[in-house]
């Protein structure tokens, strides 16, 4: 088969063909039929050699295609013949290929409405949004603060906000991600370019009570945003889409407002989850992707251009998903 | 009385006469022996005008004397002409003055074998490590990191993991504060201008399963620090010796390693506990004092020299306290 390699550390990616993999105990051969750029994958591309070895490692996190081989057990036998949207499993092997095998836990079956290219989208950014509610039911936030709120998870998180009546205050950096927000039906938007922000950002969030800030940017706002939460407030990193910079922040207001920062990355959280309590999750998402959710599509690339995929992607993430279809 | 109040916001110290406070309902009038300066004092001289009246805050955080006059309620007839230490209340008051007005649930008697000096600095350290201990345990962590180990605070909370049976990871900037801790029993120590010193770390914390780390450095090493604790460990950061110097992190550490930042500071945690749990905690404060704990002191300024006091503090830490005699 065909698939994505990188050809060293940090890539650039390359497509070899190797063996197609055999499923085991428990496990499903997919056949691929669609699969997303995501900033995980990015970010995961850039450390793999740590952790994998090059010459196995395939990028690609999550992706759709039909179940076409069944390794022993009740949940392969079940999912085989059908559509699914599937992640990789923790072994080296992802969706950046013609098939991929993972366990059959990690799959889930599309329903008719889903398309290929929707429905390989349907597992990070749901899982992400719906672990975010999670975490904030958990700990009696009353509103939540919404990072980069013009991309596809901002998006989601809006939307189960929205679902689960919790106010979501949205942070984007331009008018007209502003002004798309507001025709969707946001009621809570602040431009960070704003010179008024943190001032409206201080004021929006101690009238609503958003004591819980979801932040894949940590950029060089990140000091002032912190600055300005409610009292007690989290702030959960999730992402780096400001590129190499390195958030700062100012001890003294993390004592003075005791203001906690914790790392989130869905992968660790999967495994602490543990597989029933992921299968639940699952469950959520399937039901939330036949409301007809869709995710805006930037391009598609075969497998062949992988490397120009996820170039176009970094170029303009606001312009919508790059997938690789096979 | 003579009390030193702020010039302009931020300093320098001035003395100034003013009326004798009078204790109302639950409240005592201590007349302060000795008073120290603690690094909280110094960052609340910094921030004191956005909180207070410049004309009215007094700093100190906590101090020892002799209880002359009891407000109405059961608790401060019972202090009533007793020696205690205590800590200034939530109004701008502090101990840096002849007189002190507090409640009296922020004071508790000195038994005779405790001095004047060693009395008036057994809050703000022992409070801040048994709290520290109670994070500990309630999250399940195994062993500590004790960062600015040489510091008063530092060897209260080396002492009291020795206690408790919790080793502590100790970590100073020179080998002659190492040789200190060595003589003085201490088992793991660290010296953080060692080449070798991240490596030491990362083995040493894995080894021992040392997932929490309190910082109240908050300096240039802070993102090495973080990118070497175990997966899953918390970072209680509690202080900014290092002073104008903002930490850095990498966000994908949080991420990957599921790392948590949280500020830790004395007042806002005693405003959570409640009356109750605070005066259990003084308990146990109380205690400790007993078993002969002492603090070593550089210096003694009177009130007059209250500038030259905080100047003498900053300029070496390690030297030992300084306290303010009225």
């Amino acid at each position: 088969m065909k698939a994505i390699f990188l050809e060293k550390p940090g890539g650039p990616l390359i497509i070899k063909e190797v063996e197609i993999p055999v499923p085991s105990k428990g496990e499903v051969l997919v056949k691929i039929a669609a699969a997303p750029v995501n900033p995980s994958d990015i970010a995961r591309i850039k450390n793999a050699h740590s952790e994998y070895d090059l010459d196995t490692f395939i990028p690609g996190i999550e992706g759709s295609g039909t179940v076409i081989k069944a390794g022993r057990g009740i949940l392969p036998g079940l999912w085989l013949g059908k559509r699914v949207a599937c992640s990789s499993g923790h072994g080296s092997g992802g969706t950046w290929a013609e098939y991929m095998v993972t366990p059959a836990a990690n799959c889930f079956p599309l329903s008719q409405n889903v398309s290929d290219e929707q429905g390989s989208m349907s597992l990070v950014n749901p899982l992400t949004a719906i672990a975010f509610f999670d975490i904030a039911k958990r700990e009696g936030h009353k509103a939540v603060i919404n990072n980069a709120a013009a991309s596809a998870l901002g998006r989601m998180v809006e939307l189960l906000g929205k679902r689960k009546n919790i106010p979501v205050i949205n942070i984007v950096r331009k008018k007209e991600q502003a002004d798309t927000l507001r025709s969707l039906g946001s009621r809570y938007i602040l431009i960070s370019s704003d010179p008024l922000f943190t001032k409206q950002l201080e004021s929006l969030s101690a009238e609503l009570k958003a004591t819980i800030l979801f932040d894949s940017v940590c950029g060089r706002q990140f000091s002032d945003l912190i600055s300005v939460l409610p009292y007690g407030s989290k702030v959960v990193v999730y992402g780096n889409l400001s590129g190499e910079e390195h958030p700062v922040f100012d001890p003294r207001v993390l004592l003075g407002k005791n203001i906690t920062i914790e790392g989130f990355y869905l992968a660790n959280q999967a495994k602490e989850n543990g597989m029933i309590r992921n299968i639940m999750n699952l469950r959520k998402v399937s039901k939330l992707m036949q409301t007809g959710m869709t995710i805006k599509i930037n391009r598609t690339f075969p497998l062949s251009e992988g490397q120009q995929a996820v170039d176009t992607y970094l170029e303009n993430m606001s312009a919508g998903k790059v997938l690789l279809v096979p």
